[in-house]
């Protein structure tokens, strides 16, 4: 039997991965926690939402990214808690003890409390998110092809809600996709009736890009046709669309809500200060006050920046942050101080449809229309995880750039038990 | 206004999208009716249930291959019945009026009325149902995997039902998986406990197919540790195993059931008389009796082979009956005599997993083995719909091959409404 530490790593996202993976070097025994038994590659998920890529292109297996690790164990499950004093997670009926933990679960689509949004606004956080919102707005279509009467107001009208980077590039994509593709699949509907508009509090798209990437979105988007409205406020999402601060209603048959996360709800059972959405509060080494062999990293930890503002909230700043839990774990096991986390910017980008992008590189540096999305691309195809999901992924944005096709545009029934058995005839 | 001959055909399976693709050329008017917005290449479903290929994979839309011909349009709906006599197909609440009507909606999973079937086992006639038995395999071993308890008995048991092409398919990819992915994902399982049960009521696989194929298929499933009983009846399927006749009783987490189709429930509403499995009887030249308007393809229709034997219910009768019927139409439509259908036997083949797989050609000429394989490769990728179709599962399957993995062995909640926005925490 082993008598090495065990580091529990609860979350297999970009933040437990790279922690997982740090950590298998050391002489520990690694078990990871996921509710999910994949990895998923989440800047590409509005692309599963728009056709453009299947579900499995950016899922990967997290047994087989962990499977050639030894000392890394994988377990299945929902941690609901952590008791602190007895250094055990809590999996259901189940505890699990560690001497080092990482928190890396995430955070989840909030409301915000706004009326309606939980109802009747599609969240894109999950892949079984993104296949619904695919379902629904090719649905929304056929449906409205076989409609005799004169139609519903606000039948072909998506509203997105949240100008940060997904709901900019989901705005892009779905505005490529009405034009290219539906407007061909719906020869008998006047698809130029259809409607993309994205609403944003704030008086810019892009918070946290450079001036001119914000600039250069807002006006690549307006060219698609998509109708930005900023400096605006969601009131209330109905059952048939929006209302907005001042009195506008909006019907629309699809809402789409990207404009706020909250931490994992398992924070809520950590008797700690909370930031920003629910996150934990973090020392400077990025672990719990008053337990320092527990790490808190990526959307679930209120880290803070050199000034002192929060973190955004970004796969960049959850990778980092693993593969610096996994250096200090590593020190204070061999009795050596921890060191705090410091985030390095490298960079920040969106795309916003065929051959437009933004990237706000370090030093200043700003690319954007086909360059930027060149940039877009190559970053993209080596973050993913797995060469197969690369090369299918690869085949897939080949095919879409050549043919200007979207070909996963397939509503899959996601029922339960639909179909099964159907009742003889 | 056109004033041309308006042809409905229901149902865009191989039969459907044959006679539509032909029909096309004919100055008529056609409509495609089908309930999903995809056509299905349901010979590699079983890939998609192994987790081999991707759901997206082997779905194609069928606005996207229909799109290109201006004289067909498509209607997503499901067809409840026919009014033969005022030449009407009724969807819901709607009716649509045809001159000629292409019958081809397919069969759908039976359960012979064997007691817990259809409560307790899986189908495999849907991408949806292949998404579910995907999830549930790989469920199961994750739940034996956090099992703390001495386990249940056949925890790691399937009993596939039926020794047709898709239960000897399904068996192979299914040892192969346990055998080259799941011992490996899974070290902390004693997997060389899984079973892999194939239970068929004849004394041989492969009905239809050589007898050299079918001993070939049964030598090479055993080979890969293949528990397949011949000559056995399943009495009653229950929520833990089955019961098998003689008092036999097996413990078994999954029971996937591929022994028996019917007709599509549509055919209940028409009132003619039923072949086997509730199938339309039909004239030589695949009308329905009395209405030489009406032509039934392949598996909703009882067409009679050569010596008056039923015809298998397999893609190619399908697909050259929708060439058939087409041709008919234009005959009729001509004002000349319809001509019989003649099924021609270009094969039949099946695959039993890696470099093995059984195809009888015309001529008597079979093959095995890796020749048998290469076969059946080259088959299935051409007679896939879909240029990217093709390419994805070629990358697919390079990889499969190349480095024994399965890469989309993830298991996708198909809950209608989970976690769209948790509670708060």
């Amino acid at each position: 039997m082993s008598v090495r530490a065990r580091v529990v790593v609860v979350g297999s996202g970009f933040g437990g991965l790279n922690a997982a993976l740090r950590l298998a070097r050391l002489p520990v025994e690694v078990t990871v926690i996921d509710r999910d038994n994949y990895h998923g590659f989440w800047p590409l998920l509005y692309q599963v939402a728009t056709a453009g890529l299947g579900s499995d292109d950016i899922a990967h297996p997290i047994r087989s990214i962990y499977g050639r690790f030894p000392n890394i164990a994988v377990r299945l499950g929902t941690v609901t808690g952590v008791d602190l004093d007895a250094k055990a997670v809590v999996i259901g009926e189940e505890r699990m003890h560690y001497d080092y933990l990482v928190l890396a679960a995430g955070s989840s689509a909030s409301d915000f409390g706004i009326e309606g949004v939980a109802e009747h606004a599609f969240p894109l956080k999950t892949i079984p998110d993104a296949l619904r919102l695919r379902n629904h707005i090719l649905s929304t279509f056929e449906a409205a092809d076989s409609d005799r009467s004169d139609g519903t107001p606000g039948t072909l009208t998506t509203v997105l809600i949240g100008g940060g980077p997904t709901g900019v590039e989901l705005a892009g994509a779905l505005a490529e996709l009405i034009e290219r593709n539906l407007a061909g699949d719906f020869r008998h509907l006047d698809v130029s009736e259809a409607r993309v508009v994205l609403v944003e509090l704030s008086d810019h798209l892009l918070p946290g890009f450079s001036e001119h990437s914000q600039q250069a979105a807002l006006e690549t988007l307006r060219r698609k046709g998509v109708d930005v409205r900023l400096e605006t406020r969601l009131t209330r999402v109905g059952e048939r669309g929006v209302d907005l601060e001042g009195g506008e209603r909006m019907d629309a048959s699809t809402v789409v809500w990207t404009a706020g996360v909250r931490a994992n709800p398992l924070a809520g059972s950590i008797p700690v200060e909370r930031g920003r959405g629910g996150t934990l509060a973090v020392e400077a080494d990025l672990s719990l006050p008053g337990h320092p062999e527990v790490f808190v990293i990526g959307d679930l930890a209120s880290g803070s920046g050199p000034g002192g503002e929060p973190l955004p909230q970004v796969a960049q700043v959850a990778i980092q942050g693993g593969k610096h839990v996994a250096r200090n774990i590593a020190r204070r096991h061999a009795g050596k101080r921890t060191r705090p986390f410091h985030y390095h910017n490298h960079g920040s980008m969106a795309t916003i449809g065929r051959r437009a992008a933004v990237a706000d590189l370090p030093g200043g540096f700003v690319l954007s229309g086909t360059v930027g999305w060149m940039a877009w691309l190559t970053v993209h195809l080596w973050f993913l995880v797995g060469f197969r999901n690369r090369i299918v992924v690869f085949v897939n944005w080949a095919w879409n750039y050549l043919t200007w096709d979207r070909a996963t545009r397939v509503i899959l029934a996601q029922g339960g038990d639909a179909r099964r058995f159907p009742p003889t005839g």
